[in-house]
């Protein structure tokens, strides 16, 4: 129950900071203006947080750490094909940002105010992710799942397409999150896998495809009311 | 030569205002630190620029507003196809994005802190590119050119990869802003278009892709020296 409780304030009290900070900038925004947001006292959020570089770490370890922890699993699972893997990084990240849109656009702007220790593990978070991303792309390519693109930009146009979620997607929209990973995933997956069976062209995928044809053929006539004798 | 020499000094105001406002903010740089920084006097920059507002007014016309005018432009367009638009959509805004990234990250980050007046112009801005966009998807879903998408989440699909290349983007990457906008065109527009024949299920267009299937397995028995007789 304390535990429980605890959790719960840390979680309202990054909520709060990254509100504040985000409004009125980290430098800008002394820790007894969080306090007082939170209706604690001073001495009562350093039970929290022991300083304001620390309560800065925690909102960086909550956004992009999870971020590339998730990347690195993908890339490193052998169950799951390229473009699964693409997929679940889009909804993951999609799903991180919009539970979270104002911590994230702290994230960006206060990234030049952010303490030198702080600041170096966040740029080698963010360097792990477009890694790992642009890694599931290569495999994808490799395996023959993927036209050949530029990974890397292909990686940045998919990261900036789900950051960019952060600036403008509102809890009020309707569809959730979900509906957003959803065209997103769609999106990439079909701009990315080459263009299904046509661009096999091995004699047994044009069999297959033969075969596919003549029964879509064959449908199509049953349907239509055609004598299915001529 | 004097209306060129003010044209240049005044794109190297805008370009060293850009870089002090998002180093130190806008609110944090006087106007007498951009005229120390082009090394002028403070009245010898009144006489290319009439205030700090003023300043900040120009920055975001020479971004939001060219953006926007394009689109319109496209959007307007009966001769182009909705694929070309949006082609030309996407070339635009990388192009102008990655010819000056900090200044539109400097325009992101100062949003807040633009007078009023600016500040309203510059929304209304955004709301026009992103309705115009917009557009031009649904109108490439109504030809029956794209999928059925949800189209204002795939505009700000193609609006979070364009902006997001001003916070990668360096001048001193290989294959210049054209690759880039040429990578991302294809994936949207693969990621959008219906996948060529294989959507249409009319017995001519099944008819059609057996008799390309046949020609195809013709030509592969041919290669690969099987008996061309059974």
């Amino acid at each position: 129950m304390a535990r429980a409780r605890r959790e719960l304030m840390s979680a309202e009290l990054l909520g709060k900071a990254a509100e504040l900070f985000a409004e009125r900038g980290f430098s800008g925004t002394p820790l007894q203006e969080v306090a007082d947001a939170l209706g604690i006292s001073r001495p009562a959020l350093y039970h929290y947080v022991l300083s304001k570089d620390a309560l800065l770490e925690q909102l960086v370890e909550g956004s992009t750490q999870d971020t590339a922890a998730a990347l690195a699993a993908l890339r490193a699972d052998d169950e799951l094909e390229p473009p699964d893997k693409l997929r679940r990084a889009i909804v993951d990240m999609v799903g991180r940002i919009a539970e979270n849109p104002a911590r994230f656009v702290l994230l960006d702007r206060s990234e030049r105010h952010l303490p030198e220790a702080v600041g170096e593990e966040h740029r080698q978070l963010k360097r792990a992710v477009l890694r790992d991303l642009t890694a599931i792309i290569a495999e994808g390519i490799e395996r023959g799942a993927f036209r050949s693109v530029d990974e890397e930009v292909t990686a940045f146009a998919i990261l900036g397409m789900c950051n960019w979620v952060a600036w403008w997607w509102r809890p009020s929209r309707k569809g959730g999150p979900e509906h957003v990973a959803e065209e997103y995933a769609e999106l990439v997956l079909r701009g990315l896998l080459h263009r299904d069976a046509a661009e096999d062209t091995s004699v047994q995928a044009t069999i297959a495809r033969l075969r596919e044809d003549l029964a879509r053929l064959e449908r199509l006539v049953e349907a239509e009311g055609l004598p299915t004798r001529l």
